[in-house]
């Protein structure tokens, strides 16, 4: 065939994302023939069984179809019905035109208002682009900033792998920097800036530091001490920050709260350091996972740059109408006094007390069994436990055979990058309640027996 | 700041994408300050008035919010009941959750049946992914193919720029074909050998060629003899196919029919040569740009590169979920005797005779002009009729001044690649049948005065 893997390049055939990997097309496998599967490896809560939001839904449904308006009164309440229209009236041609690049206009002033609310500091319309999802957004700002092979980027180890993959698949150099396992995983300067130095002797341009707070998969929280840190270590080394903010909402420890990196580089007024910060309708307590909605925004990025982020975005035309319109959804929840304030107010109050429940449960659970040792999850959607494995065997034999044995898919810690020595897996904390507690056995007397 | 200009890579840098370059920025700026502008630079048909069809809509909505099946009992036609109820069982968790990321396995069979049905032969379901609209598996596969700088793709002149944006972003190397325009654009074979012989005399590795049919700008349509002689020029070379197929429902002139390269293929057992067809719900008589859905399917790829391609999808997760249902209802349109079949019809037909008529209309309008010569438009949306300009204006000059002067925005030719020392303009033949008379007109004084 005209087409074969030799023809392929380094950097396809290099590119790894273990979340959607082997043992996942195994548990395809596995389910075809009859078994039941628990899908621990990926944060995608709906399918396993997050309702979503009436709000978004409800909405979404009149924008596609506007003619329920005159064809169902009465069937959507009335702050709804005004939304819906609002943002037709926003989009102007309704979610069957390509909107411009960065997305419409009026979606985008919506999620402006939404920073200014949360962080009490203003910005640009035009410096925020709507996504299909965040991980678009991450890719696009890899896109830009990796100009060569000696180019690198400062990743957290353990990471979400879309960084890996997509640095690797653009040839750039991933630049790893370690987080503190036994210090809750939060970041030390003292790491960063060992990682910085080594990377720099080996020949690398670093470009950027990509952070995720909340963290994905350690589950950390980031402060504002730690967060200025980090700012401060930028400004230092001149380098650009990438701030994966997608699971702000999901926050279970009472005293934390989720600070925004763009809040602290006002503060601090870092004016030097140029940050791209990322949002997405699919975690918090939205879960759209399928809607393929989120946002970036940027500051302090130079107007000849913006304008080449903005012809990148423009060949993939604009992100889809439906995840622009979730994202107004999203920034834009229903107040109170609202006719439809009290139901989603329940909704959002019942999945986030659920996600924190779950997140006690299972790093309580995972903590009682011997040889598993799981910090505290104070946010976003996974716990990353440590394990201790016999001679010889790898977490990715470890997740397999969990797999082949309990019908519970996890991703090895491999496929986040993990200290030296050391083994993992990740697993969300989004089963039911009452499936937590059987994971939690079955995983007791799994690992048990793999010792 | 830590992000300069200057630290940009070249491939970032030296993307174009005319069809939203400086010209469409600049008709921006004049309707923010009230000027009426006619957007013939893209094929964004309904924001240009085209009304999407019912039934795409009905099941959107339906499956956005399905509690509208008790909320609003009787609102929506039987099949359209029937269908969306079908589609979300498909989903298996709706369309908040991510799907495979391949996309929902009942609507890639749905798929399936639609192209066994246009093109009686089979193909496997696993071998068709659901994309954000055409363009993101065009650059899915265009990425699986470059595996270096010394990589080429053969792309017609003129081309739709995504290819050309594409290659370059990806840093591979444009290999340019001329079409004939002095005969209706088709391709000939001498032209594919010559423009191979000279890539190879550079050094380039030629890996594929890409074909837009019905073609985009030129709206010529291939018969099945220029089809068997692309692929044979393909097996003769060792190159794979890409189709761009995504106007094969737009076919204007009698006695023309859209034939698939996936059907001659089979025809001619050139079981060698690896085929890429791309399709999309953006444009033909649906015109559902926004909901960015579509799909790709292969044939002759090696079971090793096959994982390649899921490997690179997965990572970007999936496609939007609402993409994947517009692409089942674009593909189950309702049959004769079912509830929604005379609106559907009748909607489509209306559509595709209006497009018809504009066609006609405009391109004997645009050659009623002295100076200005238009191919018959036999297929696709636009027009790209060749203009002469007084010595050293160029055809960027003549869409800025037509701009300008008129309110009318089109793409100059040089962004989609033109025969040395001609020059024309890309314009679309979307707007109002009353609109086209008026562009026409004010084209041919706004011509009579530039020269």
């Amino acid at each position: 065939m005209t087409i074969r893997l030799t023809d392929l390049g380094k950097a396809v055939l290099e590119t790894e994302y273990a979340v959607r990997g082997p043992i996942v097309a195994r548990a395809g496998e596995l389910e075809k023939h009859g078994r039941e599967i628990i899908y621990c490896n990926i944060g995608n809560p709906q399918s396993l069984g997050q309702k979503a939001l009436t709000w978004n839904r409800q909405i979404l449904a009149l924008c596609e179809y506007p003619a329920l308006l005159d064809l169902a009164p009465g069937t959507f309440p009335t702050d709804v019905v005004e939304t819906a229209k609002a943002i037709l009236a926003g989009t102007r041609h309704g979610l069957g035109a390509y909107s411009e690049s960065r997305g419409v206009r009026f979606i985008r002033e919506a999620v402006a208002e939404f920073i200014l609310e949360r962080d009490h500091i203003g910005v640009d319309p035009d410096a925020i682009f709507l996504t299909d999802g965040a991980s678009k957004g991450v890719q696009t700002i890899l896109r830009l900033l990796l100009s060569g092979p000696q180019d690198g980027i400062m990743v957290p180890i353990p990471q979400y792998p879309l960084y890996s993959a997509t640095i690797t698949l653009y040839e750039g150099r991933m630049v790893p920097y370690y987080l503190d396992e036994a210090n809750g995983w939060k970041l030390s300067r003292p790491m960063l800036e060992a990682s910085l130095a080594q990377a720099k002797a080996e020949g690398t341009r670093v470009k950027a530091i990509c952070v995720i707070n909340p963290g994905n998969p350690t589950g950390a929280v980031l402060d504002e001490a730690n967060i200025a840190m980090v700012i401060d270590f930028a400004k230092a080394h001149g380098l650009s920050i990438l701030a994966d903010e997608v699971y702000q909402e999901n926050i279970y420890l009472p005293g934390d709260e989720f600070v925004s990196f763009a809040k602290v580089l006002h503060q601090v007024e870092a004016k030097e350091v140029s940050l791209f910060s990322f949002h997405s309708c699919s975690k918090g307590f939205l879960g759209e996972c399928g809607v393929r909605g989120g946002y970036f925004e940027y500051r302090h990025v130079p107007e000849d740059v913006a304008a080449q982020i903005l012809k990148l975005q423009s060949v993939s035309l604009c992100a889809n109408l439906a995840g622009q319109v979730a994202t107004y959804a999203m920034v834009r929840p229903p107040k109170p006094g609202m006719p439809s304030h009290a139901r989603y107010a329940a909704e959002k109050g019942a999945i986030l007390e659920t996600l924190k429940q779950r997140a006690i449960l299972l790093a309580e659970g995972l903590n009682r069994i011997e040889g598993i040792s799981c910090n505290e999850i104070a946010g976003a959607m996974y716990a990353f436990p440590s394990i201790t494995l016999p001679a010889g065997r790898t977490d990715f034999d470890y997740a397999m055979a969990l797999l082949e044995a309990t019908g519970i898919c996890v991703v090895p810690g491999s496929g986040f990058g993990q200290a030296e020595g050391t083994a993992h897996f990740r697993t969300t904390i989004l089963p039911p309640t009452d499936k937590i507690q059987k994971v939690v056995d079955a995983l007791g007397e799994f690992h048990r027996n793999f010792r």
